[in-house]
């Protein structure tokens, strides 16, 4: 049975609807975040995505409510989008990425942790999506490590559509059905259990709508979005150095101005307002991207995705085993209390997910095992923890 | 300087700027929760307050920075709310109580605490108010203990008190100023380390605006808002019992409808939507109560706080020095999680604080020292913690 969630708050992306991402944007990152002023690549091309994002955010999206399953299928795309003449669909692309980039994350972290074993747990909704979530929860290295991927079809409003179509096509006499769109992502936080050794967030994402029924020409619209950031307690300026390095090579193969730009958007985007800190150092993070051609940008998501392991799976070997004080314990566990303030508070794809009745224990995987709160907790100044701190609070570049 | 805070929340009551509170609610609950359909007694009276507040919350609302203070002043009021005309003012009576209360609470907790002491911030405001905060921090008995009171004096959008004052009013050519508004309370969560040994939290507050300079004749607008209830890990029913019955007792002194009303406010007030479950057992909860005469409501709010220590302190007594398992430890911390959960995501003190840049730290006292988020935790069915989530599912009557 098909559920419809009516939502009223002001200004939310389809984006969030996969899963527990901490990174989903929204149109206020664009109004906060300024877009770029000049970019003049041949890729880029103009489209009112836009606008259309922003008067979808604005109305009713229906969702199903999702039923467990037993068995992981093969696909969770629907059989009409999953046939000889749509395999190679963007969407079947991108599915076949993060079903294979989950995979891929869960056995180096399971290799690394040594110890601990992720817990899968599979749903799908009967109007065809569905995702598989994993958790490693109290493991050697790490005290709790989620990776999720999900597909989700559902419906928008029709009002959002006919403007997005423009004024002619909105003058209509005809009245248009729900437009029907189609959202995938892969989403992990990866929380470890030494101080010196940082959480990891990374989250890719591809949306697209479809024609509507009664207006089979209308066009398409499709977005990319996602990213990848690091949330130390204590900075080893080399690790820093390296994570960030492997993000902007990533970028790099694409286009110059990518790493500059989306690093830039990672530390507007992780902000908490009311401590003026971001929660981490920052990684790359992007939203809303169709102005560059679209296999480029499934490229681009996919190396992203890529290299994850390669940018944090041996910062981790380095400091997995590092002795460590009960004070830089503690300052690691006021540090996860920032995590969970930014992602109770600001982050879209949680508050979203919240309000939406999304899979809770998805969305929620992000939260720390551990987490803790100090009336006024002030460090020392200069001290290891002070230097951390700065780091959030005036963002740093760090190649 | 007077620092104008914009806000586009949708729609926040002004009583959320006393600090850190957790039960601020807004017109939101008079819409959710459903106002008594008939209270036909004597000190009953009609004003078009909820409309007007309804009008306030959805504008812009100023309020000057605090700035930190080496002495407690004797009040916070501005000199021309304490001269001897207006010592006996409903704004002196209710800060001087709130003052006095703060006293009591804070030093029964030490007494029961036996070793931690509360350490005391203060802080002014340039054109009057102030707060003082004190937070006692890993104590022997309560992990966290803060009590909090503050006084403000803001400005709200005329456009509110146009309408306020109605069509005939409000279509006149003159055009006046800001409303000033006062506002006072005391808030206070006390958390303690024994996971038997439950979490009270209290807040009465109240609210007044003055007449508009250019219309000295037109009415002020009052309100009174508050509750006291209890957050246990485990049910001990004669605690929960005698909890609630000395919340009624208070009650019952003023009008017997009050105790069944604000048991039930209370438990749709504190209600974590996304996981259906209420954040604890409930106890009393109102709002923009203003319908009943207001010394009545005075006295009403004064018996609340002082019935904080009888309907408490005995709990602790008993139950504080109780030998637990780790089992039992950790399901303590994974409340304290939900205790974040409702706290950075539903109060409306506390999202209101964080938007308006209040007192951060004042803020977030109310958030636990600990907290603890385990992926799909599902206590075994008919165990002591499964009794627990079933009263937070659904709300029990005690008495």
């Amino acid at each position: 049975m098909p559920c419809t969630i009516s939502i009223s708050a002001p200004s939310y992306s389809i984006t969030p609807f996969f899963t527990f991402t901490s990174s989903k944007s929204t149109q206020i990152s664009h109004i906060s975040h300024t877009p770029p002023k000049s970019l003049t690549t041949q890729t880029r091309k103009t489209t009112s995505s836009h606008h259309f994002q922003r008067l979808i955010t604005k109305a009713t999206v229906s969702i199903e409510k999702e039923t467990p399953e037993s068995e992981r299928p093969d696909t969770f795309l629907r059989g009409v989008d999953n046939d000889g003449a749509t395999a190679s669909s963007v969407r079947a692309r991108f599915e076949k990425m993060i079903r294979e980039a989950q995979d891929k994350v869960c056995n180096a972290i399971e290799q690394a942790d040594g110890g601990g074993k992720f817990k899968e747990d599979v749903w799908s909704r009967p109007g065809g999506g569905g995702g598989i979530s994993r958790v490693l929860q109290d493991g050697a290295v790490w005290e709790k490590a989620g990776v999720n991927v999900s597909v989700v079809y559902g419906q928008m409003p029709p009002d959002a559509y006919r403007a997005a179509k423009g004024a002619a096509a909105a003058s209509s006499d005809q009245k248009p059905g729900p437009i029907p769109f189609f959202a995938a992502g892969i989403s992990s936080v990866l929380h470890p259990k030494n101080p010196f050794a940082p959480t990891l967030h990374f989250n890719y994402r591809y949306f697209e709508t479809d024609a509507p029924k009664d207006a089979p020409g209308a066009p398409r619209q499709w977005w990319f979005g996602g990213g990848t950031d690091l949330t130390p307690a204590y900075i080893f300026e080399e690790d820093v150095k390296h994570f960030h390095s492997v993000q902007k090579q990533a970028c790099d193969k694409f286009d110059p101005t990518f790493y500059p730009r989306f690093k830039k958007w990672c530390d507007d985007y992780f902000y908490i307002k009311h401590r003026d800190e971001r929660r981490g150092l920052g990684g790359i993070f992007f939203d809303d991207l169709n102005d560059y051609d679209q296999e480029m940008l499934l490229s681009f998501a996919t190396e992203c995705a890529n290299s994850v392991i390669p940018a944090y799976i041996p910062i981790i070997e380095k400091r997995k085993d590092l002795p460590f004080t009960d004070h830089q314990k503690a300052w690691q566990q006021l540090r996860r209390g920032r995590y969970v303030e930014f992602n109770l508070v600001y982050d879209r794809g949680t508050t979203f997910g919240l309000k939406t009745g999304g899979r809770i224990e998805s969305i929620l995987v992000s939260l720390p095992l551990t987490a803790r709160w100090e009336y006024d907790h002030k460090p020392e100044v200069g001290s290891e923890e002070w230097k951390l701190l700065d780091a959030c609070i005036n963002p740093k570049e760090w190649l």
